[in-house]
């Protein structure tokens, strides 16, 4: 989490762009360039992808801190898909980017294991260790309590600029079905909160976070101040800024009084920026770069200046 | 869901062998043929995997209804694993088998969309309709409420054979942790069953079970008896069985008075029967076989004669 919060405080920009390519997201000269290489095929797709992310780092590496690649997005389209994410994520690290692996993974302790060797470590091959993914952070979900987190804390714990974020308090209408309901008076999601603050206990850096963070929703601007105040360890990672409806002073009230403790997601507005008035298809890049400066002078208006 | 249960019916066999290689488990003679083709890398490391699953499928599709790929263990050597995620489904599907990919996926709307596209639908490409990796189930996760599960129904809804299991109460030493704790003086685990079976109420099919199934843990058999109980159209999909310690009197509460309503996984005590007194590597696939035939001879004895 060092090297998010570094990256973070260099840029003077709390926020991630999202890379969930999808084909309607991309300008229909790179997918006719695809279709034209390989067919109308995941592999053709999955070359689209590529090609589109490579563009959108390139236009924001040196403004903005951090990507995060959605799984989903890449596992639509088979096993090519995935390998364009392994791709995506080394291009963006080339370029000095940090990575966030957006997989929401979990499962009991030896499979949690597998998971962690995937995204943020390394697997052995007899005696050769490569590694898989190689992600600096990873998206994960607690259901399964401690034991489906522990393989990802011995992973991180021996890179303190590697990183996990838990589901706490998620950005869709229905998150409160379980998140919101009462457990001795204290619900689902501050219990889980609270569950980061203790896994992380052993972790917390020089800037005062750990390396669990969470996912907390921009969409619920309530919550995502009372866990500030209750978590005060924990860094936020927040989804629902934008297309999903939060705006900055929603946000606002995940940062500390350095302008830190958080760092916001933009996915579509970014990758479809060259849709709006005034852009082109092949502007893409260039609209994506514009937003991406709209989008962190009206985060930066509203917090505390970052790192002061 | 159809499809699995005419499929146990058939087998008379309540049992899903899990695919969840590591190297550890995969006899000399495959790696060496593997390293030999590509050195010590991750294709390698899936090459194996490739060879190891198509002895295995070959060994039980007679015997076995379903098999169940935890995704985990094909991440792990990174996108080469997941092209053979890819390959090992489509292997036991032509064998006859019901695949259910163990990747306990979750995500808002517009994500899980992808995921379920990615999984159990086709992803559209310029009008031409591709099968990314087309298993008959998914297991997932319900944190984030019926949002995160909508796409999924929308998808299979469609198709009555194929289906999802939510994490409801898992096999896990700490699954306690949050998934037994009270609401309302209901457990967590007790509310995420309960959405289960409203999340299936439009799909019950003709043997009682509705497209939406649990994971419920062996290693719990009192919650078990309790959920099968308290969800009369939820199938259950169980692990825990062997090498997590559960046995057949532990799953037995699962079962409905037709010997149906769950299916029994076991991954470790099957890949890795080769290892036992009277085996060698070269028999491994008939020591699965084994294996497997004892697995079912030891839960149908607890249970009513299947689909009676």
């Amino acid at each position: 989490m060092e090297k998010l919060i570094r990256r973070i405080i260099e840029t003077k920009n709390p926020t991630v762009v999202g890379l969930d390519p999808t084909l309607d997201y991309i300008p229909a000269q790179i997918r006719e360039e695809a279709f034209a290489a390989y067919g109308k095929t995941l592999q053709s797709a999955a070359y689209a992808c590529l090609l589109f992310n490579k563009g959108i780092i390139d236009a924001i590496c040196d403004i903005v801190p951090a990507v995060k690649p959605q799984c989903a997005y890449y596992e639509q389209f088979g096993w090519q898909g995935v390998k364009c994410l392994a791709e995506t994520i080394a291009y963006a690290q080339e370029k000095g980017m940090y990575v966030i692996t957006d997989g929401k993974r979990n499962d009991i302790g030896s499979t949690m294991q597998a998971y962690a060797a995937a995204h943020l470590g390394f697997v052995e091959i007899a005696q050769t260790y490569c590694t898989p993914f190689g992600a600096d952070a990873l998206t994960v979900n607690g259901y399964l309590g401690t034991d489906g987190i522990q393989p990802l804390l011995d992973v991180i714990n021996e890179k303190p600029d590697k990183g996990i974020f838990v589901l706490v308090k998620t950005s869709n209408p229905s998150s409160g079905e379980l998140q919101d309901r009462l457990l001795d008076g204290q619900t689902v999601y501050e219990a889980m909160g609270r569950m980061c603050e203790q896994w992380g206990s052993n972790s917390v850096g020089k800037y005062g976070y750990s390396q669990v963070g969470a996912v907390v929703g921009a969409t619920y601007p309530a919550q995502l101040a009372e866990l500030r105040a209750k978590l005060p360890h924990t860094f936020f990672l927040v989804p629902g800024y934008g297309a999903q409806g939060g705006g900055a002073k929603d946000v606002a009230g995940a940062f500390d009084a350095h302008g830190l403790g958080a760092i916001v997601n933009s996915s579509r507005a970014v990758l479809t920026a060259w849709k709006k008035e005034g852009f082109s298809a092949e502007d893409y890049a260039q609209a994506a770069r514009a937003e991406a400066i709209r989008m962190r002078e009206d985060i930066t208006s509203v917090i505390a200046p970052i790192g002061a």
